[in-house]
């Protein structure tokens, strides 16, 4: 893919479309998204239709619009007339308003009312990603009928492994797979081989709580019914595997205290990033003012023993580095389902021990280190501050998340530098106060 | 479920059935998980057989090993003899041998057969998780006697949906999925059919570059051959987003500076998560004895203006947030495949302008709020700080992933208190010189 960048520019058709011909279509849309937008369009435009959709589903929504904004209105309508409506809707939905409409302009009535319905549903819930294009099952059918359905409408359904099977009222009844229509006889009844139990989720319900179920319960593809249990759609596995992805990106941004953003890092604008990033860092800055506070209240003894400021960022940092662990576990845990509410007096015990028997390590070891460099009565004090401070920390670190919980709040915002700064200045009274006890200073 | 605990404890067969029998299997597993061994022995001998097995699928292999423990040896053999190869691979590659020996002799040799060959792999390989149960179809033949092989070969196999097609020599030519064979004529030649373009991994590639390919590429199955082309079996998509999640724990659990662990976060031993922490708090800990080494240097100046010292802790506390933003931003970008090492010098310079936007913004808010606490004087001392600070860890932070990557290490252990502490010892150098210079102290 290195060489298409000079292809492209060579402006050599028959070149390009000899290196793209056999690379998988994801490998094509990421070399497109690498070129500048006017030669990705040049490239673009040399792919014959098939090929050409099958790449443009794998651009992120930023690549898709640069792309269509390059292309003549006709193509721009064939083109997105043929995109499946779940991948349709996303772009959309990421799109100015104003080429949202124009683009659902060209559609035909029948994808057009398809997306705009995918459109009503809130950013994040599970009516934004299912298909609506599904092959539904009349249960009093036999598997011959079924399978006649199947052959009917299966060309422009998303899938056809697993089918909803319906009542005369278009309620659902449960799913059945594939699989089992094709190995069952012949006149078996449709009846006898739906999954009753198969689990099924509101259209309004949040994608990654669907997602994550689909993981649990080992499902190609999940209902998806309306308050009145009818049939809406399907979310099928690579639409979910996506959304887990995208969620686990959040979290990571948000681990870091950032906020998290839509979008290739590379292709992100400068000023966009420093956006997602600049509220945090300044939220915490203000809070780390009460580390100046703590130290300006034990501001006589750095006077009488300044040797104990040589120490503050090792003990600080080692508090956070603890609590940050401990934090990030316990988020971790807490999103996928190891951890509920209820356990949080279980957790606070499982961590303070934790951190007890960190804080005994690396007590020992600062004890022969700082009694190297400063002598042996600071190095007590700094000892002693390590256990305290890392059972503190991974207490506080394991806990904070879980209350974010209880708060309502999605437990990934509790950062480690969220974590790091609050035990930074509680991590100072204990140090000073460990001093004043052990030094009477 | 939390209704579960009780009933067993009352001994209660039917009404413990009656709870756990409209359940999804993984809920049923999940309540299990959180009894007494004993206790969820006994639930689980109430189960059926089909059903035990389901149920048992889902359990984390600790638990598998201590329901197993609890059952008599013809009980063992029953159930596992039943489980899929790959779920009974990666539960024995768990158990100590002396356990998994007695399991695999009580197998059928079959089933012993295909379990020891995947346990031959290395673990983390695709080798280890695939499922060698597949329905290979022969190119030479038709829709019709292709469908004939899905009857008769179908209820052994984990998946139907993607068929591998081989040649005489058992030689992967492609795949052909379920879906085109019952769409089609039934006298269409298979070979018509095949996607010959399918990727296929080898069973010693990696397992999660393996599961990030199927994500990429919408895959349901993905082949696995050997070195030549013969096949071996096909990764499945259910045990890839279980793949991909573990993979996304592993990488959290590392950008936080513990070493990842298997299993479940509230049946982990005390000792256990405090080993999995303990090795990055030491090796964090003797570098941060590099800060008591840069403040010795400063200390003339610490004792003449001691106000210095109170600024440390929220200076070295912004310089490690704002590094750790940019590395866990570099971390994702670098697993989701959007930056590469050939980037290094772009990273280096978006990252160096987003520190520097990002310092002016805190090194404003930090001059109003340090003149208010201890004058004009060091609240400039404070802002240029912040300025050059944030300008140094971001491009620190965003710079390390990828020189880990290119030392062929991990980006993800580029943890953020890594970055942290490493920013805190320069970050105080940057502190003083600007101290000296400004206040010529």
């Amino acid at each position: 893919m290195e060489r298409l960048h000079d292809l492209v520019h060579r402006h050599d058709p028959i070149a390009v479309l000899d290196l793209l011909d056999d690379r998988p279509a994801h490998e094509v849309a990421d070399g497109l998204a690498r070129l500048e937008p006017v030669d990705a369009g040049w490239a673009f435009r040399l792919l014959d239709k098939d090929r050409a959709l099958e790449v443009f589903e794998e651009l992120d929504p930023v690549h898709q619009q640069e792309l269509l904004a390059g292309l003549r209105d006709d193509a721009v309508g064939a083109l997105v007339e043929e995109m499946d409506p779940d991948d349709r809707a996303r772009m959309l939905g990421e799109a100015p308003a104003k080429v949202a409409t124009r683009v659902l302009a060209g559609l035909s009535a029948g994808e057009r009312a398809m997306t705009a319905a995918l459109l009503g549903y809130p950013d994040g819930s599970v009516g934004r990603v299912m298909t609506p294009e599904t092959v539904a099952v009349p249960v009093h059918s036999s598997v011959t009928e079924a399978l006649a359905v199947v052959r009917r409408k299966g060309a422009d359904a998303e899938t056809v492994y697993t089918l909803p099977v319906t009542d005369a009222g278009r309620r659902v009844l449960g799913t059945v797979s594939l699989r089992d229509l094709v190995l069952a006889r012949p006149d078996t009844p449709v009846a006898d081989l739906v999954d009753r139990a198969a689990p099924r989720v509101r259209a309004v319900d949040d994608g990654e709580t669907a997602a994550r179920l689909m993981g649990e319960a080992n499902l190609l593809a999940l209902l998806v019914v309306d308050s009145e249990d009818r049939l809406l759609g399907l979310l099928t596995i690579d639409d979910a595997v996506e959304i887990l992805e995208a969620a686990d990106t959040e979290d990571a941004a948000r681990q870091s205290g950032a906020a998290p953003w839509s979008g290739h890092y590379m292709y992100v604008k400068v000023t966009r990033l420093a956006r997602t990033r600049a509220l945090w860092l300044a939220v915490l800055l203000l809070a780390a003012v009460l580390t100046v506070n703590v130290l300006q209240i034990f501001e006589d003894s750095l006077e009488q023993v300044t040797a104990l400021a040589l120490f503050i960022p090792l003990l600080v940092g080692t508090g956070g580095n603890a609590g940050a662990q401990a934090a990030s576990a316990a988020v971790r845990a807490i999103a996928v389902g190891e951890v509920r509410l209820a356990d949080l007096p279980a957790v606070v015990w499982r961590e303070l021990r934790v951190g007890l028997l960190l804080g005994t390590l690396l007590g020992g070891l600062g004890l022969v280190v700082a009694s190297a460099l400063v002598g042996v009565q600071i190095a007590t004090v700094v000892a002693v501050t390590l256990v305290a401070i890392c059972g503190w920390a991974a207490t506080v670190g394991a806990t904070m998340p879980l209350l974010a919980r209880r708060l309502g709040i999605d437990p990934a915002v509790v950062s480690a530098p969220m974590v790091t700064t609050l035990v930074d200045a509680t991590g100072l009274l204990i140090y000073f106060s460990v001093a004043r006890l052990l030094l009477g200073v």
